[in-house]
């Protein structure tokens, strides 16, 4: 596909690019705004000039290539309904090109022919200039030629590119995409709009994001990045082609961003790690009962030393990402609300949200309505038990033949109750208003984590310390590792390859018919003109029918977005769980976890390079409510094996020995376990010592800038007042002062 | 005392003291080797032109006052050993008075007239400029007009001073005192010095602490600062005197610095804490025994809450104070040794020593020897216990008038190891070599904390669940809480008072005495010659012999010695643990704890006050290892009052109920109750909001000067580089410039 590599260099030509005169008024209008662009707009044009300044974009289309208008690279894709009243469009339009002193976000934008059926489809993207500048406003951390990261900034510019790198491949196309999906989701409301135009019961109030808005009333439908074919291509050979290479995580945090190369790194880390108790579980089974405890000891260890060792590392990649000093006082995320205030730490005008008002909401609210819910799912599970034990207990003809019932009625409501918890689940943390993503996400998991564990682990802790069946138990836990596991890779992997294998046999189908209807159609000398004056897209550029990014557009438009990384979280954790809890009665499951893993690394890889849309690049510090659900499951798993223990010890020595010794012993190694458990977290510490040191030593460097800083503004003001060394002395000054 | 009045203000003289000419040269010293001097030279002389520029100092003594030459306030007295050699002493003083570039610390010495007795006596004082420069060396945290606390800047200056304040008073006399053993304590080995001079095996490396080696090898029999006897006055109205008053704690932190105000603040945060259990005390006396679980959970969340509150108020204090920032790769502390080189952080030349040797000695060496320790104490708890047993048992008749016996000698014997055993412990945590105080004192208290847990509550912990005797176990609480506490109250501030009003009439006597000897030599025209002539001291200014500052220095030098902070935090662990780990058998622990704390809380002023020497102020951002050990204790008390409820329960009901069971809901009565712990522990954060935005605030402001910084830095280099565009523009930036 070389046409995909020509794309990406004519962003080259995004600042010169002739058909609107979008990009020269959003230069001019910096000029005169911000600090220093000329010396920026001269870097930048002494970069370029070493380029090429246009690019012929698509070489395949022979038909007037000279009269078509050179479009930069397509970031974002806005599909709108096609409902939407004329006055909305244009205001939305409008909104996204216009100027910032408007509320506008300056970007540059495209259509695709009209078609009444899908509605206005707009291409964003944005001169390099504004990438440029709000790389800086954001604080993206980019790794300067001597290999230290820092925030970049322009006039730095120089620093960050090492020698024959060019401006355009300084920031990636995850991070590009990224920018403009910013810049989109900071179009906010404005005092005088009070609803959205066209729609008077919507309504907006100052400092709302509109493109949330509108997405939440559907008036925009979808909103995605597109894929970048070839990088997608050299990734994938290295990655889920590879079966037992290492992961390029680099790689994959440049082309998905952070969040998900977290993800990857952590199901590497895990799935390394699980190989030790892979091993004890085979010695278990070699050696005698008497040894068990032992074994239970081995694992909390490994259990505690896995994820704090998996902490540091975690810190130790959010330190080389530049997202390690993240917290709950940076930008707020889009749909964060409140009455736009100075902002106590930035001081720019920011939503304000008091976060006591948060912390009503949940306890008060969140809390009991989650605990409510996990109440109800635990009683459903314990219904379908009795009633199965019922239907076993009776002689009616009938029992045996709904024996099955219960379970696969039990199945169904879980689906369903997990459906709508999820709704739940988001509602409520939407509504707690948390200011930043990372915290939004930590308390959304940590909603549907629990109502997940009840509806994962309830059934086992009931057979096992209920109905004591531990050969149930052993059976269940083989099905859920073997065969539901492999049935989930399956059906993540497999199965949307068939389907997207038929369903490319159609679309392909329908584009060549597409294709050879527009060649009539062009024979006709024009393609057939829109239904009625579209006028708020007017004056934007329209891509050709036949483009690369249209079809692109359209195709990936089709596929299924990649919500987050939480149901590959959750299946890891679920897994995590089923070995941890109960290894003392079921040794193997970590070697079924591994297999499992290998094979999910590449699954997981595989759909999200190939099946799903292209998912925003998202900053993540660390695995988020994730590292807790883990710590409590390990520590849980010590409860567990210990009452496994317990019984097991006493069901086999029979009521010889006094019931009440048994348990107090089992009592004792538990509260040793937890007691070992804390002190391994207590005496591995957080982070690695050279990243403790690197962070002292940017506090520290900052610290004396401040100290500079405010120096130099008092030597003035000293200066003024005592005027009487200077004069003799100032030389010397000088000399010094470029010294510190 | 107006003496001691003039005496402080006598301390603007410092610059300008006729009797050396040390100041001037190290003026001129520092005007060489430190930026913007002239500036800081000039303003400072500014401000002291307004007052008075000689004092004369000591109106009391009418005899040759004309002659005398006028000495700033002492800070801190060194008593050197009678026997020390001669080069010794002369490479010491010179030490101390010698230049920075020479390895000298730059202080004001002078001598108290010499006593063959006694040795030669130092006096320590620094100039105001010395003081200052220090002062922002240490980074010392200042609140400046706009109430706003940063690090002190000399540049700064008028920042510091609202109106009305004089340069004299921005620096307390606890804070004058700490500037002063900083640099005391900094004047470390040169690479020349490679044993002290005159003692050839008393070896010194680069880098060490000369006054750390001196005071080891005993060549200095004692450093202490002095008491500032007016602001003591005032200080002890408010504080001892009051009884119900609230305490004066940012007095204290003024006087005794902040390691002993936040004791006192934890003592009266803990005491009134301790209302809570009290109350609830009497409440579980009333009702009925089967009320006494719910008690147990209230207990839990008490303690929980309590810590968690605690930890929030030390952060807000450490804020206030500007300690909250102290992290362990600070400055070193003066007994951090290793080879000398360019600190990671600072970029000064620091011993440096790889935190992994620590770690290794920590784990493999002190902690199993601790683990040792604790061992061999239990095992002598358990013979005294055994042998009392035995006692009982015989028949023989001397068996009864031995019984108290084991007791007497397990008491004498608990005394005798916790002595070699605190020896052990610092050796030790010297040996481990932490970098900073903070670390070194943490560990240390680890180490005594555990030992003295093993003394204190083993016995309990026997007579509750091995002897199960409940009376035997309230009676063993009363004796501790109610009489134990009394004496200890008594021995600690009555006692030494009785003793001190003795010595007092006994020294009184003695410096009557003195004085008519005085006077009877003075009649004879000349105070008796020294018996040798000690040329080291030679250029020294000596006080004369009824000098306040010699009256002051010589009483003080016979009080006893406070040892940090860590015997007074141990009653009240000890207290904690009898209240919180015994709470369900004993409710009215709570009630005592509080009577003795309001007694405590006087006594340990009172002692403070008036019995010690003044103890050197101390900077500490939290109360270290304290926060852990409560903590812990705090989970250990639902260990140990489930297993109490527990034992009454199967007691009460006897054998009808299945023991199994009874256990068993003990356990999940402990279970749930430590998740109560920890889901408090999680949900109340560490630090109060406004404390977190301020930090952010601060760290913001940091990184945006850091920004500016590189920015400027980076404009001069494009300014060379791209020469078009300026001229024009420049004024135009320049504007901008301001603005940013």
């Amino acid at each position: 596909m070389p046409s995909a590599l020509r794309k990406t260099e004519s962003l080259s030509s995004g600042l010169n690019y002739k058909g609107g005169n979008v990009i020269q008024e959003e230069g001019d209008h910096h000029i005169d705004q911000l600090w220093g662009i000329h010396e920026r707009l001269n870097t930048l044009r002494g970069h370029m000039s070493k380029q090429r300044l246009f690019d012929d974009f698509d070489n395949d289309s022979d038909e007037g290539a000279d009269e078509e208008t050179v479009l930069p690279q397509s970031y974002i894709v806005i599909r709108i309904d096609p409902y939407i009243e004329t006055t909305t469009l244009q205001w939305l339009v409008d909104k996204i090109r216009g100027k910032r002193r408007d509320g506008g976000a300056e970007l540059i934008v495209f259509k695709e022919p009209y078609n009444p059926n899908e509605g206005v489809v707009l291409h964003i993207s944005a001169s390099k200039i504004k990438f440029l500048e709000v790389a800086e406003e954001m604080e993206i951390q980019k790794s300067d030629k001597n290999g230290q990261i820092r925030e970049f900034t322009v006039s730095d510019l120089d620093e960050f590119l090492p020698s024959g790198m060019r401006v355009e491949d300084l920031l990636t196309v995850a991070e590009r995409q990224t920018i403009i999906r910013h810049e989109l989701e900071n179009i906010r409301a404005l005092a005088e709009d009070d609803h959205i135009p066209g729609y008077p019961p919507y309504a907006l109030y100052e400092g709302q994001s509109i493109l949330h808005v509108c997405l939440q009333y559907k008036l925009i439908k979808k909103m995605y990045p597109l894929h970048d074919h070839e990088a997608l291509k050299k990734l994938g050979r290295k990655w889920y082609l590879s079966l037992f290479g290492k992961q390029p995580f680099e790689e994959i945090r440049l082309y998905f961003g952070e969040s998900v190369a977290l993800y990857f790194t952590f199901l590497g880390f895990y799935t390394t790690a699980l190989l030790v108790p892979m091993c004890l579980g085979f010695l278990q089974l070699l050696l005698s009962k008497e040894a068990v405890p032992f074994f239970c000891i081995f694992n909390v260890v490994w259990v505690t030393v896995f994820l704090e060792i998996w902490k540091r590392r975690s810190n130790e990649l959010a330190f080389q990402w530049g997202t390690i000093g993240m917290t709950s006082l940076d930008e707020p995320r889009a749909n964060f609300h409140g009455h736009m205030g100075v902002d106590a730490v930035s001081g720019r005008i920011q939503p304000q949200y008091p976060r006591w008002k948060t912390n009503v909401k949940m306890y008060c609210a969140s809390f009991p309505l989650v605990l409510l819910c996990m109440l109800g799912a635990f009683v459903i599970m314990l219904s379908s038990f009795w009633v199965e034990d019922y239907l076993r207990q009776t002689d009616a003809p009938w029992s045996a033949r709904l024996l099955p019932l219960p379970s696969v009625i039990y199945t169904a409501l879980v689906h369903i109750m997990n459906l709508y918890y999820r709704k739940l689940a988001t509602y409520l943390t939407e509504w707690e208003n948390h200011r930043t993503q990372s915290q939004y996400d930590r308390h959304r998991v940590t909603k549907l984590v629990l109502f997940e564990f009840v509806n994962n682990f309830m059934s086992l802790f009931y057979i096992a310390f209920i109905i004591q069946d531990m050969d149930m138990l052993r059976n269940q836990l083989a099905t859920m590792l073997i065969i539901l596991q492999a049935i989930n890779n399956v059906q993540e992997a497999i199965l949307p390859l068939v389907l997207k294998f038929y369903l490319s046999k159609v679309t392909d189908f329908k584009h060549y018919f597409a294709k050879i209807k527009r060649r009539l159609s062009h024979d006709r000398n024009s393609f057939p003109k829109l239904p009625y004056a579209y006028s708020p897209l007017k004056g934007i550029p329209e891509v050709r029918s036949d483009d690369e990014r249209l079809i692109d557009a359209k195709k990936e438009g089709k596929l299924d977005n990649y919500e987050e990384t939480y149901d590959d979280y959750l299946e890891m954790f679920i897994q995590f769980g089923y070995v941890v809890l109960f290894s003392s009665v079921y040794p193997v499951a970590a070697f079924w976890a591994v297999v499992n893993n290998i094979l999910e690394i590449r699954a997981d890889a595989f759909k999200l390079c190939l099946i799903y849309q292209r998912p925003m690049g998202k900053k993540v510090k660390d695995i988020g409510a994730w590292q807790k659900a883990f710590e409590i499951m390990g520590a849980l798993s010590i409860l567990t094996n210990c009452g496994l223990l317990c019984m097991n010890q006493m069901r086999r020595k029979g009521p010889l020995v006094q019931e009440g010794e048994w348990i107090l012993t089992f009592v004792l190694l538990e509260h040793f376990l937890l007691g070992v458990r804390y002190l391994l977290h207590i005496a591995i510490p957080d982070k690695p010592e050279w990243v403790r040191i690197a962070l002292a030593r940017r506090n520290y460097e900052s610290k004396q800038a401040l100290k500079n800083e405010k120096m130099q503004k008092n030597r003035r003001i000293l200066t003024r007042k005592f005027k009487t060394v200077h004069g003799q002395h100032s030389q010397q000054q000088q000399q010094q002062q470029s010294i510190l």
